[in-house]
């Protein structure tokens, strides 16, 4: 298969791509990386990616930032709209804008995360986001044409994320498990799924 | 108690009314009616209505624009953008900038629906804000201050609802039924739930 990742140098995108690797072509997109980058807050960006890359078996995106940990009052409407911009509708419109690009029975695999259904003090608009983008996809899962799929994988805290910040107390699994999920994702026929590596 | 309903003319909201009248001051607003109104997708009038409705004891929403149900394809950016900009980061400002106007162990309590968690073709955009906003909710109850609280009601449909639109083949809720779980919020000392009327 051919597969776009979007996030491919990143945390756990670095490991998606490992895991996908073997018997596939990868076309591994970043933020700002030659030859192909994408800034998922600009949905024009999304449509140059698109039109430079060309058919594509698979979409996998492991990107999506929003604002970081702090307390709601000092959560701005800017870091609701960055959130917003770029995590939820900048994954939404990956799958909106990628539909005539991926191939017959092909795949879109997008990242919400355990904030979702287990949030902590100071991650609202994270909150709001990684739900927002699961809501979509159970919904448009049931409209996509041509066998079309999308899922999304929550995933736990990453252990190379909670060494990297210091973070203690909190139990994670290691990047390259949570990759597994995305590869099992491709390569099965579920759609409108959430998966939640264990 | 002094209470802000928000949506008050509407299907659920008018119940909801009659569901609280009882020994509480009902503030009654809705999109465009004296003596107070708001428009939900506009983040300076509902920071308006609150400087002009003072302080109450409990904020109620049973309001929330939408893009209608029609296929994916056929919702574009202005739809998606329409309902996050109305039902999902309008109720969201209510809690954001009513947080001053409540008074201490007061309320908030948002209105999702059932169409979050249990989605049917045509309804990405709608899914979307409702599961966004429960995510929120759960995430941002953690940060209230002075014991304020954030409940969701996720209403399945009204019967008054598929009578008016001739929808048959789905059961639904008298909404005078569903109007009793917005008045249990406002009781309760509930916080961070998400209440599915049966």
């Amino acid at each position: 298969m051919r597969i776009l990742v979007i996030g491919a140098t990143g945390t756990i995108g670095s490991e998606v791509v490992k895991a996908l690797a073997d018997g596939n072509e990868i076309v591994a997109v970043t933020r700002s990386s030659a030859p192909v980058s994408v800034d998922l807050g600009d949905p024009a960006a999304i449509r140059a990616m698109y039109a430079k890359v060309g058919r594509v078996d698979a979409v996998v995106s492991a990107a999506g930032a929003t604002a970081g940990i702090k307390p709601l009052a000092e959560q701005g409407d800017e870091d609701f709209a960055y959130s917003i911009a770029n995590k939820l509708m900048g994954q939404v419109n990956l799958v909106r804008y990628g539909i005539d690009h991926v191939g017959d029975g092909g795949s879109f695999t997008l990242t919400s995360g355990v904030l979702g259904r287990q949030p902590m003090p100071g991650v609202a608009p994270i909150s709001l986001v990684n739900l927002g983008l699961e809501g979509f996809a159970k919904a448009a899962a049931l409209d996509l044409p041509r066998g079309l799929r999308v899922n999304v994988v929550s995933p736990p805290w990453v252990d190379e994320t909670l060494r990297a910040y210091g973070m203690t107390g909190l139990s994670g699994l290691p990047a390259a498990t949570v990759a597994r999920a995305y590869a099992e994702a491709v390569a099965t026929r579920a759609s409108g799924t959430v998966i939640e590596p264990r």
